[in-house]
């Protein structure tokens, strides 16, 4: 039996007018599409429409859930209460899941975005108010985050299934991943960045925040330059090394 | 057996720090919530605690769905394509049932709000759209509108349960009932309310867009100056007429 | 002496994370931009980095001033009062001066976008309310609008400048130019825009909303597919029918 | 010559349908008025009659400047980078100037609102970028800030006049001012609110935040319970103790 590894990737950023993102080249090489909630990034008609691309791709649909902050794109942090991003959560996976209601799927995961996404891997507070909105909704959902986060305890001590993601398109270093203030140099070329995701599901340990026990997804961002390039390449080095993409429940290869 | 009639009331409009009708005060006197969905009113914490009050009461509880314009609250047509209209509708709607499944109940009707509202009753491509996400999200939604209105054929052509209400807090004249630029003088006191609306449900036309043989709900708006003695004194008025106030699906007296 | 005319283009339209337009290529082939004020499109960043960019080009600046619906693009109607448009109209007009007073440079017009273009156009309270805001506001800007429209007239009987601009990119008939549902294959390639913008100037009538003896400014878009290549071409073809590109306040060729 | 104080209130805080704090009741009895500019609060329409109510009451009018943040009001943190906030306070000096334009009046004063208020006192790149807004904007403008904040010493600094202000609302510790999570209880009832106030300017050394000598207003804000009675007993144990209502620019009692 193959190994399995899961692809993952923000999609369904855009707003109105404003394109934003290589969905449609990005989405036949993943496993798992994040959906944007209307929150942070993407609208009803930009929902519908990336859900109908994901489907016609056979990709896992998940809620990608942020601030609300357009403006910011959801990375500033805000200083909401738990309360606040407990029922913010709840709205954004309603709001997707008309959508998913509407094309007869079902929604596979849940990732929060940016600032809420570290928050809820720094914060105990938010991470549990992220874990009980999950609870109360559909614990079937799974979540993405990173290994040894508080978000990554909390949720498997609620019993649910995390899955561990490695940002190909990221560095990383003894802190772990470094999501804001990064340069495409540090990034290097597709080749560069499939590289480094073999190295990380070999090695035993990556960093702090990457364990390679831990890691069941590869994440890239659809708006880093270059995208549908480094995905692909890392699709194809993991098939070359062995790998099947695709997540728990579904292989796509 | 009793006959029956529901009364329905527009709640969950506050927003952040502002507050905006008598929801307490007019919960316990109604049968039927329309719950704003945070496009022209409300918001994820506002939703979650209308929830939970309509709940405490027994009320039966729908999505009340407007246009995204809180600036005006939704009483403003904004010419948005059917697509739109549709999108918005799905969105609204699941996100209001994220809400509702974790409290573990079930949304029972659908109401437009304002602009909106008016703009399904007038226009057939509109009230096409709102039919068809209804149809395709939950056809077994109550559909709120007014008799004879677009809406009201279009929703009853596609199988859908409509619910005409009759409007105890507005004028009607022989153009139907006038939604806006109405004075307090035209509604008169509580006990005038109350007395139009025995009228309406007893006279067999009571307007072009009320017909006595549609009205199955009487609608009170929370904003309106006095709405809970209003809704009392027409709570009142229809118990010592023999009515039972409630919907189908639910008698609370 | 030359004769002269100016070549103007709606700029500064990115939100946030999102970029839009084709500020960079379009903004040293324009003598007038007009820039968006965060209503429709834009954002306090947004708006600065466009009026350095303009200064650095020598270009006018002007308010491109819409509707409060960034999901729309301001290019929906909404029916909002003559008196909710004017307090549109100073709030955009101010937050663009308070970018202007920083730069030391001073507004040389205002330009309605999208609905609020059209609206102004055709309906007679509303460009009255936007030709009492710039007067109350300052009465040394001048306006962009259609020829013959109720805002040219309603402009001009209140002692405005008025500006009248032809379109190079969108297609004209007997009812005038047409601002939406246009094809790509009606506007052609640049050099039949630059041919219709000289017949334009150099016919009598071109049709019932452009007549020659009015046309001040050629509009290109710059969300039009292509339109650097457009507005060279244009630009080019005036020179050598010889045009200067300016406008009354300046001229830059 | 008699000792003169300013009594300072934030206004303007009502948007659309939604009202907010007690204007009406408030504006005669207030020497400064903190006009909400649309960001976390007001809108265009409430910022005009805002204007035009502390013009008919002789009130000096400043910006009270927030975060782009209705639905928290403001009051929430956001990790916004110091251009960011540079060009925040900008956008709505500029257009709260609109209005002041329309009304043949000028500012007097900037106050930052709520998270912004306190992270610019507390954070120095914060309350640089603001001092640095106000000085490219308009150097006449008053700064009210808290004594002894870091916005304090920058805004003086540079040259600034700042107007350091004691909360008669808000309860006072060995940490100064304590802005949030305070209780009624703690506020008192408003003859103790006006104790309070006497004490601070009598006392040489109120807190670390509040020292004597540098009390130049007294905030009351138009949104805490019995604003207009706390102010109105303020207002007239200053009076009885031998203060003029006003700052330095207007003396109204």
């Amino acid at each position: 039996m193959k190994k399995q590894i899961d692809i993952n990737c923000d999609l369904g950023e855009s707003f109105g007018v404003y394109r934003y993102g290589a969905d449609q080249q990005v989405m036949p090489l993943i496993s798992s599409a994040n959906v944007a909630c209307g929150f942070h990034a993407g609208d009803p008609h930009v929902i519908r429409e990336t859900i109908e691309l994901a489907a016609a791709h056979n990709v896992l649909i998940g809620a990608h859930i942020g601030f609300p902050d357009k403006l910011g794109f959801g990375r500033r942090e805000i200083n909401a209460a738990p309360q606040e991003v407990y029922d913010y959560i709840i709205y954004q996976l309603g709001a997707l899941d008309g959508f998913m209601k509407i094309a007869g799927l079902t929604m596979s995961h849940i990732k929060l975005h940016g600032a809420l996404y570290m928050m809820a891997c720094e914060k105990q507070e938010i991470s549990k108010a992220a874990v009980k909105a999950v609870c109360d909704y559909n614990p079937d959902l799974e979540i993405y985050t990173l290994p040894n986060s508080e978000m990554s305890k909390n949720a498997a001590a609620s019993g649910l299934r995390v899955v561990h993601e490695f940002f190909a398109d990221r560095p990383y270093d003894h802190h772990g991943v470094r999501m804001f203030n990064w340069s495409l140099k540090e990034i290097g070329c597709p080749k560069e960045a499939a590289k480094r995701v073999l190295t990380a599901l070999e090695q035993s340990v990556y960093s702090e925040y990457s364990t390679n026990e831990h890691i069941h997804s590869i994440c890239v961002h659809s708006d880093t330059p270059g995208a549908p390039e480094i995905i692909r390449e890392v699709r194809e080095a993991l098939i070359a090394a062995g790998w099947a993409i695709g997540n728990s429940q579904q292989v796509n290869v």
